[in-house]
């Protein structure tokens, strides 16, 4: 999986959950990641795909929730989850710009393997998220093609690289390099376990606010030039727990929880959006039956969840950093790594 | 502007108010409205862009409010106005599955016109609304074409054509042909006369519910075939009456009440939205001062407003079906137009 | 049941849909509804109880819905159920200013029955919804006791009075008299049949926007002085259609389909609520297992009950005017009632 | 004022920005607080009355915003504050099931004040908050009274005692003994100085997550027994900025960050709310003209006062804790006091 270390490679370990076997989101049976990454010179952007099950989605879509804790964004397909709770296409994360490249590509992908959409089936609710990554990628030149999309798609695996990557490769994090980030933990409910994982784009913070496992890390690190909170975070739930679109909702709102701990301020112009989705129970497109069965945790034990969410959330922030190497791009702007700086962690 | 007849043609009034000059969203200064339209064979569908004002929109900011009422939809933009409370670039308006390409489209459009776009002052959150022309249009066949878009904006005018054109060329309504309407009412607070104006694109209800004037005329009318309520509007609201982020909001929400009457039931899979906005205030990119006025309404003279946007409403549905000439389309499919049945209402 | 005619007694059917056996919202088995009266001269106001099943509420709660369409209200406990989507009080409408006293009386009927609250399972979160009747009764002097809560509690059966009964005395409707109404109808799905019903708490709408069954009457209605729109309406809908949190929240939104039928407008100053429940799932406050199995309805097959909805409010509103008397009250106030004016519907 | 030593008698600085003169949400002009506490065996309870302004609140409005974090809560009146953006009573805090009871009072308390309500302005939108202090207070007993509520009014000043006082009397923190707190932060605007002020009654959190300024000290503190998250916490946050009301909503949503930095983690059955207000504009009840001129500060400037909310609240939580004493109530329940563990913080 990746060549980087991660940040429990470096002996700090956040919360008390154990993580699952990879420590990403694929940990939950079904998920998968794929990245197109674009560097070159000015270019330094790209695609990540999140493939929420090995089903076709269309046909059994999952039930989902949405949370929007500050609406400073440009994703699509967020009004219809919070609607009906459900999620029918994977979820395409990009820079800002590129939504419309993507929604389109997107579209074209579900076409492909659906001949119902268009017809008495309606239409279909294409999921994108972006941050903006106008710092270190020329972001005007709108250099992400229908290709990348496609790729990432392709490329989706339970393996995958963090950091500097795929949508992640012009993101930048308490002005340090951001990108892509993820980890996940076990949650034992009776005598089951089950996994709840997270993956980040994480393109916001101040270095000042910026906290390591509780220690506030970011005034000591030398480097940087002053900016304005002016990022976003997109951060995506997935979980083998059987959850109700309820919890999915109140379970999307926890991941600001892990964000604060990190020192995120929910900057005026930082969108923040959590997805989470759950893989317990599908909702078919064409039931046999008109009533449907979802099984889903009693909320009497849904506070082992929030914690899962918030430390999986902290972690993958911190993954997304230390993964990524310095990158130069637009205009000449930099970004150091958190990998030069993470021996200042006590 | 128009060359077919209106509903006012048939003496049907709806409503106590008095409509502007032109009983169209334009008579609400600066906001102009442009068509393209699609029509060949299997392919009806078009693109139709709302223009909110004169100057540079991204530099000069409307105060702006939104309402989902039925959150089956794909538009783009509202999250961004639910938070900010502002409309930074034109409304464009499509069939469901082009909404990435006039995304893509209407970003370009906007860096043409603005350097600072992707640099300092961030991105642009563009606004597309849709609905669903699969029954009448060859969706699948992603007939919208940039320059569509390019084209529907340069065009854009203070008068302009209703029923079957641009967006609406495809779009059905109580199983008749629907598309865009417009109209506007007259509001006196003080010694001040202020217009409100709606455009609506129609694509949604069934037959045996639509309802003229409070004549149920749906069951009377003897064409069509039987289907299900999977369509959406899309409701566009302007005035120059000056109001705040709160009460167009709450205006936005008062669209329902001109819905019902036209025997709307908001079905499962009709996506319902309306955005209203204020040419009254403009919200500077780079304001001189970090402090603002905003001039708005006291709410004890709101509920004038509200019977303003219900009459609105109202009557610009039924211009967006009398106005519209019927039309064959995908497959064959076929729309009878209102005019056939107007005859009906006593 | 009703000694007073009820509006189908007029040959007014509202809607296609079969009513229940006693159309009445106590069609749904469990539910029972109960009034206490206060009426003597400037005091008219009084307190309805809606008792949503059989067993111990706060032991077996229901899952809930709730929709606020204009939040000029003082209703309580609103909050919990958008949250947890679960109802474990039985809900009192009042007035006003007594709903302080309603809460304490409903906090002190539940403590009686559980001694669990206040302990390990915490607090309880009473449901009280409000309509301002000043017009009728001396609000001010805060005529509700008690006692009233704990009276109107205990006379709940599944036959009960409509109009100018319980919280209904002392509220008006479109300058007419209005109050407590109630219907009901059957929904088909598969073989078997389900029943949804409302009771509504009718004050508001101005007389010229009066519509009954398509016929705009309040303009032929001669009586009545002028007056705002400041009303309120609380709408209850019960079911025993197995359905979700969610799909809860969706109904509970239709019900101003049913009020913008007859003429509502949502104005300012009235505050317009719905609360939805369904007593085909218990949510237990003490699980024996950590998972719950939720049955729902398709979405699918959710336009049925959109359409329930709509024409069970529409019909209780007509019975909650159609069954109140004049009411002569505070300060010689008066209001007329619609049996005097029914023969106008053609 | 107090005679408690406050957070920052220790040394413990909590973000960058000045604090007011007081520190205390009463640095906002006008802003005034008052307690009555009830403190008898297992009686430990009481009232907090938080008076927004020095004029007649009915007359002269305040704009506010609210955020429902988590709505496990039976507060009061936020509704409203939500649809219209007003404030026009004080606010009352007190435990859970007392709610009614301080309803009813302020009820009462604005009806002797003004002899509008009830007539043609309407009624009154009381606005009361609540935590669960079960735990050491016999919350079943209902031990406040009327005469409580006047009590706190009455006793309101800008000096006020912190801690296990008023409504904080019975709460707990991280399972040592929580209450009310206090502090403010100076904002630099161009050549201006503004104040934002917040009080909380806090009542929520795990011992072992609770953190102090990004230390972790919770797992060193060796008392207390295991507990559920099952608290809340209320969060009043006042400034003389001006600010729109959707400002506002978005000032009180950032209040979760300084909950975050102290270890919060929203549990299932904390209720987790915030009102936020300014003093800066009013809005009367009966206006001179139909509009209105709200000044508010450009968002391009709203990150200063995000920190401030941030800074504020997570101090404002350290103070409820740092200066109550130890309390045994209920069941001779024991909450020990932070003053016994402070010294753990290096």
């Amino acid at each position: 999986m990746n060549t980087h270390k991660r940040i429990r490679d470096y002996n700090i370990t956040i919360g008390s959950l154990k993580p699952g076997k990879l420590n990403a989101i694929s940990d939950v049976a079904g998920v998968r990641i794929g990245h197109l990454t674009s560097s070159d010179g000015p270019i330094q952007t790209g695609v990540t795909a999140v493939i929420p099950s090995d089903e076709n989605l269309f046909e059994n879509k999952l039930l989902a929730g949405v949370h929007v804790f500050n609406g400073f964004g440009k994703s699509t397909g967020l009004i219809q989850i919070e609607e009906l709770g459900t999620l029918e296409t994977p979820i395409i994360l990009t820079n800002t710009l590129s939504v419309g490249t993507a929604y389109d590509a997107l579209v074209r992908h579900m076409l492909k393997d659906n001949p119902t959409i268009g017809g008495k089936y309606g239409t279909v609710n294409p999921v994108i998220c972006e941050c903006n990554d106008g710092y270190l990628n020329d972001i005007r030149g709108l250099h992400v093609k229908h290709e990348d999309i496609y790729s990432a798609i392709e490329k989706a695996d339970t393996t995958f690289a963090e950091g500097a990557v795929g949508a992640g490769r012009g993101m930048s994090c308490f002005q340090l390099k951001g990108g892509i980030g993820t980890s996940s933990r076990l949650i034992q409910i009776g005598d089951e376990t089950y996994v709840l994982g997270s993956l980040v784009l994480s393109n916001f913070g101040r270095k000042d606010n910026f906290v390591i496992n509780g220690q506030t890390i970011g005034k000591s690190i030398a480097s940087q030039a002053k900016q304005e909170e002016k990022g976003s975070i997109i951060m995506i739930i997935a979980t083998d727990l059987p959850l109700s679109v309820n919890e999915l909702k109140r379970i999307a709102r926890r991941s600001s929880i892990g964000l604060s701990r990190v020192g995120g301020y929910m900057g005026n112009g930082s969108g923040e959006i959590a997805i989470a989705f759950s893989t317990a129970n599908t909702y078919p497109l064409r039931p046999n039956d008109p009533f449907m069965t979802i099984k889903s945790l009693h909320q009497n034990h849904i506070d082992k969840v929030f914690q899962a969410v918030g430390e999986s959330i902290e972690e993958s922030v911190l993954n997304s950093m230390i993964a990524s190497d310095e990158v130069t791009g637009h205009k000449g702007h930099y970004r150091d790594s958190l990998k030069n700086w993470i021996h200042l962690v006590k």
